[in-house]
């Protein structure tokens, strides 16, 4: 197990094409989600939840979904990048045989939540904090995790049973992998390329570029 | 320096009070940045920006802001509550001696983000995966991180700079501490407790809290 902090950080990949299919350690599962459960939350209202979706007619249901929003995505594109997105695979919805689907209930933490009174979104922000942790203990655990975000919100919730206000935030395949790759799909793929450090990095205030 | 990936994610605390004063290593504080910007991001755009503030006369200027904003949502609040968060410290924007605004550019990675077109979200949430990034690395190096989000994003933006569409997602003081504590601030004093993790994870659906 790799488990030095920026070890991990550096081989953590969007996982779509690595999955093999077999079933995940029910241990190693209980470590990532309780890793994601010590994230920090505004307020400390903790307000996530985690579905785990193994049945194979959702994992299809979703998949058949996904298909079809990349196809409205494929649509919007022209020449070269709709052959370049052609080539890229999204998603391992089946392949992994486990969804993560992770929830934001606004509702949690009682009417008054410290510290979101000014930034409704701060809410939010902690149901991510949950899944980088996810994401970072199953990279650490050897599990590959891809993040899908071809969806549509409503039809997400409606799978799962989420009831309103509880908003789905991600679907994530989570599943055995033999290796994770070294250079993210999307780099090797052509989409996009990692930029330097110094670009996003400011002094005292933001500086436009050139 | 403690860089299990699980030590870390336990330990990790927000800092409000236990911040020396004394500078951040630059080579440390570089790993931690590099760190936020290994993070994932929707469609590879890497839409975050990080402001390093360190003018004293700045940090007493959003120091001053948010101790306005305390007010307001102590203002709203009634008895036992309003008595509970009268003893708790929110912030260590002077003492920690270094701000880190993180920012989020919509307009990073183009015009087609793959991944974002249906979930407009998404890009905001790349960011906050930087932000959890970032906070971990610090604290394996043994700096102090809290989140600070009693402030207007209007005054935020204004104050480093940020140009439209660029949204302020978090302000962050980073420095030195002693130590930290075992137990989160807001369990402490009473405010929260931490739920146990079955209460947020469901098989194939979500079921609703007794």
């Amino acid at each position: 197990m790799v488990r030095d902090l920026y070890d991990v950080i550096n081989r953590r990949r969007d996982t779509r094409r690595e999955f093999t299919g077999e079933p995940v350690d029910p241990e190693a599962l209980h470590r990532v989600l309780a890793a994601a459960h010590c994230a920090p939350s505004v307020g400390m209202s903790q307000p996530w939840d985690f579905v785990l979706v193994r049945s194979r007619r959702t994992l299809e249901t979703f998949r058949d979904h996904v298909a079809q929003e990349r196809e409205v995505f494929a649509g919007s594109l022209d020449g070269e990048r709709a052959e370049t997105f052609a080539r890229i695979k999204i998603d391992g919805i089946v392949e992994s045989g486990l969804g993560v689907v992770v929830g934001y209930d606004p509702d949690r933490g009682g009417s008054h939540v410290l510290g979101r009174h000014a930034i409704a979104d701060a809410g939010l922000y902690s149901v991510v904090c949950a899944i980088e942790n996810l994401w970072l203990a199953a990279t650490a655990e050897g599990l590959g995790v891809g993040w899908v975000s071809f969806y549509r919100e409503e039809f997400l919730a409606d799978l799962v049973g989420f009831p309103a206000p509880v908003r789905p935030v991600a679907w994530l395949c989570v599943g055995a992998v033999d290796d994770l790759p070294d250079v993210p799909d999307l780099e090797r793929f052509g989409w996009r390329h990692r930029s330097p450090l110094e670009e996003v990095v400011h002094e005292e205030t933001y500086r436009l570029r050139a």
